[in-house]
């Protein structure tokens, strides 16, 4: 709860945490191609579609020991371990490992990039198959169901028979949701953390001023601007700006930066005043430039706001009907999260209640904001540990089809 | 505190109330051409400044009757009446007024567009008097102190002797509380709204975000497009969008817009889905456009930063030192503000106490956020009426020098 100045000038929240990788822990970044087309829910079919994904641990001979971790919109597969060349462990690093919260001793963990990133999976910088040259304009819009759909796929073709459980925060938390209706026979527990049943009016206006930055850069060019030598840039770095404020707290802004000034900048009322709460959002801002895609926000952002587990299902009872009663759902609340407030988590626990499902409902307790997911180890550690715990076993999931483990 | 649709479309969130004006108020715009040079804190001279007015009921013949409204970020002089060939009351009409909760049949009531402004005071679309073309990329740095300083000027040119109370709300609270400290023997009372002590790291980091969309606008020309036929709007309306956020809560773009669907559009996973709030932003984006000029938004929000009672006078407890013993404040918190959160108010209140000067704190129940200071007048006026009613008249203010009266 102290204040963490060891964000201020780093890329990726995560850092500045205690742990560290092991180097015992395997960073294999694979690809998959999946052999058939994917329809999408625009009514559009995708094809020649790769997936990137990483995996620790082993599948064990039941193939029912896997555990899914889901990543936020700017993540990436890299969820654990050092990649060869890099300096930083993935961004769930400190959850991910022998003995840690997400046990690879014991689970096999995968996670993939999102269809319509930027991180090695299909999106709209990719080679369109019938020209090879980038999607841009053409890449599809997308919905979360649509992401889910194509990890399904990869975890079929990685002979996982039973996941032990689908884990995710932000973005994730809303795959993992998903997930629970899309895969209901593979799927025994969900844990979402800083997510919701669907995207909030609040939420969607964020994204709007996300991707309205990023039309508003001349150098996006309608959203071909891959051969052109001109990337949108400035407007991407605005849009993640927008992003890092939601992500934080008005009272994490103020531990961090309050009113104090930037390195070598003068004091009001000097028209060169700069204040450190800028530095550090410009400084973030040029930083997600270097490894991330504009239109991969694009179609992200968006997924996000048409995200709601009710859509095209009739009501929000019957998509939650479709959810298997033996299906355990963790909601994990944030107490500081500004973007998707403590409600929204309990609001799950309550819709998936008056469905008759299970559900329980934990709170973070934190100062960071929607950032606490990727923070607050030492409160996520226990919690993920317990609630694992109670999923039973492959044997025990009740569910037909898969007796022959 | 019942849903306000019709908020949706309207230009001003002051429309929607029941009140309208009555012909019996007078709108006059009035123009104050300031004799003098006026230095700001930025170290710069303004020669040849105006101030455009308004005033509302008599002064009495012992000139101790006014008081002052300051207006927000994108306010102006017209806070009251139906001006000619205009459709719409000004911004506070509902409360100014006979009767009303600034009663004009009691009080003489004025209200000037801020310096830096472009509804007729000298701001950066204004000419420059070396050369008679627009200040543009020219116009310096203003400060909240330079804001009001030129307000003083304009009151005691208006021969107002004694002011009963300085009201206004979010950048016109911030004024107020410079007012009684700049101008101490002549302000009695202060009634600050949705403001703060010192803007907080959250509010400069959003009004970092509307800036830098205006600086993204290839038409904004470094300041200097007043003559090119290019005008920054598509960079002032994102401004504006980031800013409307702000002003409102998860919980009232909630219960105005939710998830539903703008007129016309087709229902998600279509590409052509646009949901109310979208299209609600993006007009009252556009329509601010009409009536703003960017240059004056970015020197606004900068000066809204700078605010801090505490700069350039030592420490907190000196500045508020300069209070007089005898001025009262009245501090007013909004429950559901997100950008300036009751607890802020709540600080006016408690570092006043510590300086061992007078303060009182009220707070609007309200779900419509910061806005609520433009919406609530049916617990702004009794608040209003109750707190002038303990202002001393000016014959009990006990400051040396205006025994003449």
């Amino acid at each position: 709860m102290e204040p963490s100045p060891a964000l201020v000038l780093d890329d990726d929240p995560s850092v500045g945490t205690a742990a560290v990788s092991t180097p015992a822990l395997a960073v294999d970044a694979q690809y998959w191609a999946d052999p058939a087309p994917l329809p999408l829910d625009c009514g559009q079919t995708l094809s020649a579609v790769q997936v990137a994904y990483e995996t620790w641990g082993r599948l064990n001979a039941a193939a029912d020991n896997a555990l899914v971790v889901c990543h936020a919109l700017t993540g990436d597969a890299h969820a654990a371990g050092v990649a060869p060349g890099a300096t930083r462990p993935g961004w769930w690093d400190a959850l991910i490992g022998p003995g840690r919260g997400l046990d690879t001793d014991r689970y096999f963990v995968v996670c993939a990039n999102v269809l319509g990133g930027c991180r090695g999976t299909t999106g709209p910088a990719s080679p369109h198959p019938a020209d090879g040259r980038p999607y841009g304009s053409r890449f599809p819009p997308l919905t979360v169901r649509d992401i889910v759909r194509l990890q399904a796929r990869l975890a079929q073709a990685l002979g996982v028979q039973s996941i032990v459980a689908v884990i995710g925060g932000s973005l994730g938390g809303m795959q993992a949701l998903e997930w629970a209706i899309l895969d209901p026979d593979r799927v025994r527990a969900v844990v979402t953390i800083g997510a919701s049943l669907a995207h909030s009016a609040q939420g969607i206006a964020y994204n709007l001023i996300g991707r309205e930055a990023i039309h508003l850069d001349p150098a996006w060019q309608g959203g071909d601007y891959y051969a052109s030598g001109r990337h949108p840039d400035r407007g991407l770095a605005l849009a993640r700006m927008i992003g890092l404020i939601t992500y934080q707290s008005a009272e994490s802004l103020r531990r961090k930066f309050d009113r104090r000034l930037a390195q070598d900048s003068t004091a009001p009322p000097d028209p060169a005043t700069r204040f450190q709460v800028e530095s550090y959002l410009q400084y973030q801002g040029s930083s997600l430039v270097r490894r991330f895609d504009a239109n991969s926000y694009l179609v992200l952002s968006r997924a996000m706001d048409l995200h709601d587990l009710a859509y095209g299902r009739g009501s929000l009872a019957q998509a939650l009907g479709q959810v298997p009663p033996h299906t355990r759902t963790l909601a994990i609340g944030i107490s500081s999260d500004i973007l998707f407030p403590p409600g929204l988590q309990q609001g799950i626990v309550r819709a998936l209640h008056a469905a008759g499902r299970q559900a329980t409902y934990a709170e973070i307790d934190s100062p960071w904001g929607h950032d606490a997911f990727l923070l607050e180890y030492d409160q996520l550690t226990p919690l993920l540990r317990q609630f694992l715990a109670t999923v039973s076993d492959g044997s025990h999931r009740g569910v037909a089809g898969h007796g022959s483990r």
